[in-house]
């Protein structure tokens, strides 16, 4: 399984992601899920990645292939708007999961895998998708500007009760990788190290690029800070009146 | 959909669920999921029930009308073991969901429910098992003393962070309250109001039982005071050093 999501506020997108991924229990590996497309000065992607890792890959290596091909139809390099972006990385995405071989017996794999795709062009809003295995995508509600990918149920909980546009860049990579923090406590086959990267608007370039391993030492006073925090907050509310 | 759990310690158990259920978005009504059976000073037990209304209802009648029936084989009144009570419901929930008619296309339809049976008979521990819809069932381990049926996701974390069999009964049952106000924000498929049940070891009866509507006092005291503290326990984490 996995884990990744991404945050928008007005000062731009913080993105983070966990790295195990397995095929069955015996087959666990890690792998990077964050993948940074730029043109300095002029646009900026991060696309993180879940699912079939074989189709991710190779939607990954399509996407950087084609943004050095000068005669690509399309690239990261050459789309001229985000949900443009979202169209053909669906369409990749597509055609990736469409190469398989049919004469295998495979009933028991999936192939689908999912995408976020955030970032920004000059001359446009700082923006982030989510890209469904059909090709087709959505952007976040402005009342809830986050989108989550993988394993999001365990992660979610906090993430609506904190984050909104007005949230610091920095409170929304916090609450990015308490998010994250609480679903590898929940479910180990979300696990570190965690990558974070931060894009702050018209930069048009992916600013900090961090991988906290589990015991690096911000990460863990944030675990730590965050357990203490949770139990205290726990104690203080109001007791029930039973016997 | 459906979210009941039971947490289970030293003192005894408390036992939660919402009561929304629907049959798509169209059809949402409002359910007990939550049923006792006593035989006060002798045995008590709890049933939450989670999955298809037609054959939790069912599963539930048959329980009742067994342990009114002194001539029925095997009935929550007769049962020596929690274990034995276990395998009779579980019998009980396959025999209804094989009960449908097969001459209806049903496809979209399923029939499965899931249990949470807790309780204590008269000379053994208190104790509680999860009975799944092959019948089968398994306890909580001592690390992680709750069970959860329906919805689990987003209401586990705090469940992670906080339960052992060390708490109190009063705590358990509070964080159980948590967990289902945290699965209600995520999910409207979960609503309210919250019914709570809590027995205490030895006991023999299920002492409190409390339904919280959306707006009484207690739940609205609770909501607000945990809000609070998880933004404070957020803005108290070390900031990252972004820029």
């Amino acid at each position: 399984m996995t884990y990744c999501l991404a945050v928008k506020t007005h000062e731009g997108i913080a993105f983070a992601s966990d790295s195990r991924t397995n095929a069955g229990l015996d087959n666990v590996n890690t792998y990077s899920k964050m993948h940074a497309f730029t043109v300095p000065g002029e646009r900026a992607f991060v696309l993180l990645a879940a699912g079939n890792l074989g189709t991710t890959q190779a939607v990954v290596h399509r996407l950087r292939r084609d943004m050095e091909d000068p005669d690509a139809p399309r690239s990261l390099r050459t789309v001229q708007y985000l949900f443009d972006a979202a169209e053909y990385v669906g369409e990749v995405s597509c055609q990736v999961q469409a190469r398989r071989c049919d004469t295998v017996q495979h009933e028991q794999v999936k192939f689908d895998a999912n995408f976020i795709l955030g970032g920004q062009i000059k001359g446009r809003d700082h923006d982030m998708v989510l890209i469904y295995p059909e090709g087709n995508y959505i952007t976040a509600s402005p009342a809830n500007p986050f989108l989550q990918i993988g394993e999001t149920k365990y992660g979610k909980p906090i993430l609506d009760r904190i984050v909104s546009l007005d949230s610091t860049l920095e409170a929304a990579a916090r609450c990015a990788l308490v998010s994250i923090d609480s679903t590898m406590r929940s479910n180990v086959s979300v696990g570190p190290p965690i990558e974070l990267a931060v894009y702050a608007k018209d930069s048009f370039e992916i600013g900090q690029r961090i991988t906290l391993e589990a015991d690096s030492g911000y990460y863990l006073s944030l675990r730590e800070g965050w357990s203490t925090g949770i139990v205290k907050a726990f104690e203080e509310l109001p007791k029930l009146d039973i016997q």
